[in-house]
């Protein structure tokens, strides 16, 4: 009998090897039936699984919502029919044979790799590498903080990632291992796929690590096991669980284990087995049934397994329904403060109108965040090793530290990556909103993550500042030219680059509204003009576009955005001088601007010549241009020189923008 | 008297702690005249570089180019102060005084970080953390492969790297510690400025791993010194020297030693020390002179130390001379394949005309790179764990190991950021030409370092394979949509996507002989029809478009990139049905084409409507479309099914270019 934390009963663990070839055997049938996919890893670790979900793991199959659930990762995202078959094995909702049978269909569940909302049991989309282990940190971090808070009765789970040789070996694992043994979360616990196989052959054709080794040396506590067999797994967890650390288990499994003469050869990574080899896996397994047949009572152990927490989850349930502290749990949980934001926004955004300053977004970003983290009290910030540069840091947030996880605000050190796929763990946790700073450039560091957020759909807000070559003498290493492009180019993405204070305001209202939209907040490092001096009782940045002056001036149109829409302003009064009406258009975020109806958007370009102006490249900017119109902006790289010499020196100057709306003109 | 395998004497050791004081006046003074800079790493790290510089490292400063120097890499690179005071101190042509005062200006070579180009001794740009680090890996494997293949004589020469905190931190730091450790490469040697501070504050607020233990776990020696003790630090550089592994030294540091306030907290690391601190740090250093003076007779001791390698040097370029075996060497150090590939390919592709061939183009790249590694001979191949996906290794070149460095196939690892850092390094150091694969999806994982191969104009040939949905049942997370248009918008980056084995061929040369420029190739998964069947003299890729069917049509124009220039090619005959005359345009590089004269690029576009067809999005398409023109291609994340479901079910085909294409000219 399996030793359980949990009320309900879980299956023998004599049950647990036929268990884990129920998992093999749909495995291996699906990829076949697919004709694609990666057996191996499912029917290596599918011994490890079967502890874990049916000894360790606390969930309600028949409640995947629930919210004090333990949370498993799939970091080796290929292996996504260990999950599957889990998922339909352990009996969640909507997984049905008919879905295992339409693996890596059109339409189906059963994608070839976990997609998040795509799948139950799914709580993260993998498959790039390395991405679920930091995406586990950050949940872990969630856990902490909210258990700090709202303490064990109402948050107390843990974390578990399966990763493989892939995760370890990508650099964002570093950035997340050190990250997790920095902050001691000790409720997180990775099970290493240690099958010593990869795509390319053995590990030793391209690794020589000590990973266990490697570990510790981050803090971690570790241990190694054989990965198919069931007493050593489960004595390996519950020791994690006692653990002040988190832990590593190295589990040393066969790949492909079963398959008579693939298994343990990269053969069975990520190719189907073939007839031959899975007709002699059934016979080496003891496997006597047909193609996706499972045994009724096989299946019936593993229902079982997949009901053991319903009993604790009532009892959740129950508990946190007649407590009133629980209240803020909940809202944190949902996540809503669209209302709440509205008022205080246009609050803040009247006195500033009221009081016009010379700021640089990045600090208008400080002042909005003091105003946010007041109203929006579930906010995690940070940097990576950043912050007075971000200005990320509000006064009223302390910091999250192991010891103190009740902290608001997360010293990410110099890890960009490991911060952006954390955030994502953070936010697919719930009860969190993240949000992270570093520059605009290094926006490429973590551009996997960003590139998830945006597959998932999560809120995180990206808080880049250093936004162009305005940041001066650092140089082409550090100024983004093609990054603003770049990012707009990921769907689902919102990408904004305020003008001053009050856009500032508006950008950063719609990032925390928008909830199935993860935002990019461009910010200067230089002060800026306060370019928007009436008040409006509507975000006008919500249409992402909008007439900031000139609403009948018909000569020529000015768009700009970030920046350059204070240098445009001074365009159109050069221009007036010589009696030429511009009509000056702030672009705050592209993504917005094109979702509006084709009326919207032809009202407020009007019908003269165009200039788009940005210090970056232009492409990405035919959102908004005519091949004929004209451009100010970048078309190579920065360089390194006090702001005015260079906006001089590229030519980005309001000069050089009446100039060139002199020329269309004409 | 310093220890020194070198013919020079250098100066004594005695004199290294004044020494070291005129890298600390000259950063410290460069910073306050610019108002901004990193003060704190080259006062913190000055006795180590002197160190360094005075006893061990080969060079000749009257010579930076020779090839047999050792190389040094400031990972750090914003301590950049440190290497122009070193580079003028040494006495390299070019870095004057008056640059030194003019650091940080418009136009001198004093850039905030090191750019490759632009200053004498900058073997690297860096400034983004880690990448340094990673290029010294991939220039010490450079070294041990060409002294594999040439010998002591004439290649054996060590790589040391200055890496901080941050370097450290970042995650492609664990991916090219752990290629370095595993390929055994011994003559590397990182010097960690271990002082304990980053930007953030006491390293403590975000990290907490033991280092040391962390490299040895990935196979280095390490040691730790008192990185203000010369002794000391020689001792340890010796010893490495004697390593048969990779060697880190951590040396304890104070950052901005000799400031009397600041040293040693995140106050110097960042920012001009200003007036009272900088009088005060004269005082405790006993450096008595005017800001940018150096005396006579200390310079003269840098001077010295900058010439200590004249004689090595002369020796070693007579032994080059008359040894016939240095021919090859020279060949490959010139790096200039032109004449050779030129007939190589011309001969392939008349061979492909001859005889079509439906083939995937990651195929015919192995078959053009069949070709290719038998012409070049220094090409170096390799792919981040996808050899057999991408098609990257030929069967006549062997694996590049620790136990034969003479390989010219190098497995990466799942660590296609560390791939990309060491290709950069390959290339910076000369006499191998790197290439390297993985699916062009994962191009987001390696971005910061293609960003640096464009920056610094090496020749780097990205391999990426995978290019679209076309790869199929792996579904969204592996299906590259905005990757091409975020790569076209790197500058001086070429993107090729070639449409058939014609085309892949000639891309290759173009990529091979392109020497300033970096290339991405992306390359298909699924089989196409050859669409060039006639015979060319002509390389028509270089002129990055071209028309490759209905030269005299002139009702609607197509406009394609790799596997969809076949499909344009069909929808060309359906439209034919109808009395429609449909152009088609081949599009492998916008880039090449977009250099064109406008005559040409008119000539192939004609003036008739036009479409654009691509399975990715259409940022970056308007190189060839106006407003009104039309596109087919996708609009936001793919899906997991069989490939014909999903041209199919995001309406990618011939028919619905054909339908298109009718409204169009309706």
């Amino acid at each position: 009998m399996g030793v359980s934390r949990m009320t309900g009963a879980g299956p023998d663990r004599a049950d647990f090897p036929q268990m884990a070839n129920a998992i093999r055997a749909l495995a291996m049938d699906a990829v076949e039936k697919a004709k694609s996919g990666h057996p191996g890893m499912p029917m290596g670790m599918a011994d490890v699984a079967t502890t874990l979900f049916a000894e360790h793991l606390k969930f309600d199959a028949g409640n995947p919502d629930w919210p004090d659930r333990d949370r498993f990762v799939l970091s080796a995202g290929h292996g996504s029919m260990l999950l599957y078959s889990l998922a339909y094995l352990l009996g969640y909702e909507g997984m049905t044979l008919e879905e295992i049978k339409n693996f890596r269909q059109l339409g189906s569940k059963t994608a070839g790799h976990p997609e998040y909302g795509h799948a139950p049991a799914v709580e993260t989309t993998t498959g790039p590498l390395g991405q679920g282990l930091a995406n586990a940190v950050g949940m872990a971090l969630a856990e902490a903080h909210l258990n700090a808070r709202f303490g064990d009765d109402v948050v107390d789970h843990r974390t578990y990632a399966i990763a493989g040789d892939g995760c370890l070996m990508e650099g964002i694992s570093q950035e997340a291992i050190a990250l997790a043994g920095h902050l001691k979360l000790r409720k997180l616990t990775v099970l290493w796929d240690d099958n010593n196989i990869s795509i390319d052959g053995p590990i030793s054709l391209s690794d020589s690590t000590d990973q266990l080794a490697r570990f510790a040396a981050s803090g971690w506590a570790t241990t190694r096991v054989d990965g198919h067999d069931p007493a050593a797994i489960s004595a390996a967890i519950e020791k994690a669980k006692a653990s002040e650390r988190p832990t590593l288990i190295a589990c040393r499994t066969t790949i492909g284990y079963g398959a008579p003469t693939k298994a343990g050869t990269a053969g069975v990574h990520g190719a189907p087995l073939g007839e031959g080899e899975i007709e002699g896996a059934r016979q080496a397994l003891d496997w006597p049934y047909a193609p996706f047949e499972i045994p009724e009572e096989l299946l019936a152990k593993w229902r079982a397994a997949g009901a053991r927490g319903a009993e604790t989850r009532a009892a959740w349930e129950a508990r946190v329904a007649k407590d009133a502290h629980c209240e803020a749990f909940k809202t944190a949980m949902a996540g809503d403060y669209a209302g709440a934001l509205n008022k205080a926004i246009a609050k803040y955004n009247a006195s500033l109108v009221e009081t016009p300053q010379k700021l640089a977004t990045r600090k208008a970003s400080e002042l909005v965040l003091d105003v946010v983290n007041e109203v929006v009290v579930d906010t995690v910030g940070g940097s990576a090793d950043l912050t007075g540069s971000n200005n990320t840091k509000t006064k009223n947030i302390d910091v999250l530290s192991a010891e103190n996880y009740a902290g608001r605000y997360v010293y990410y050190g110099i890890r960009e990556h490991g911060m952006a796929a954390a955030m994502n763990g953070m936010a697919l946790h719930g009860g969190v909103v993240p949000y992270g700073g570093t520059f605009l450039v290094f926006t490429d560091y973590c551009r996997p993550a960003i590139r998830l957020s945006a597959l998932m759909g999560v809120r995180v807000v990206y808080v880049m500042t250093h936004d162009s070559i305005g940041l001066g003498e650092d140089g082409p290493t550090h100024q983004p030219v093609e990054h603003l492009a770049a990012l707009r180019a990921i769907p689902n993405l919102n990408v904004y680059r305020p003008c001053d204070g009050v856009e500032t305001a508006e950008c950063w209202e719609m990032a925390l509204k928008t909830i199935a939209t993860p935002s990019v907040v461009a910010l200067t490092r230089q002060g800026l003009e306060q370019a928007r001096l009436k008040p409006s009782d509507e975000n006008l940045s919500a249409k992402g576009a909008y007439v900031i002056a000139g609403k009948d001036a018909n000569d020529v149109t000015l768009i700009a955005s970030g920046s350059e829409v204070s240098l445009a302003l001074k365009a159109r009064e050069a221009l007036a001088k010589d009696g030429i009406k511009a009509r000056v258009v702030s672009a705050p975020c592209f993504e917005l601007f094109s979702m509006q109806p084709e009326s919207y958007q032809k009202e407020i370009l009007g019908k003269a010549p165009r200039i788009g102006i940005e210090a970056a490249i232009r492409q990405g900017w035919d959102v908004f241009l005519r091949r004929k119109d004209g451009f100010v902006g970048m078309t190579g790289f920065g360089a390194s020189a006090p702001i005015n010499d260079l906006y001089e020196h590229f030519g980005i100057t309001p000069a050089a923008v009446a100039a060139k709306a002199k020329r269309l003109i004409s």
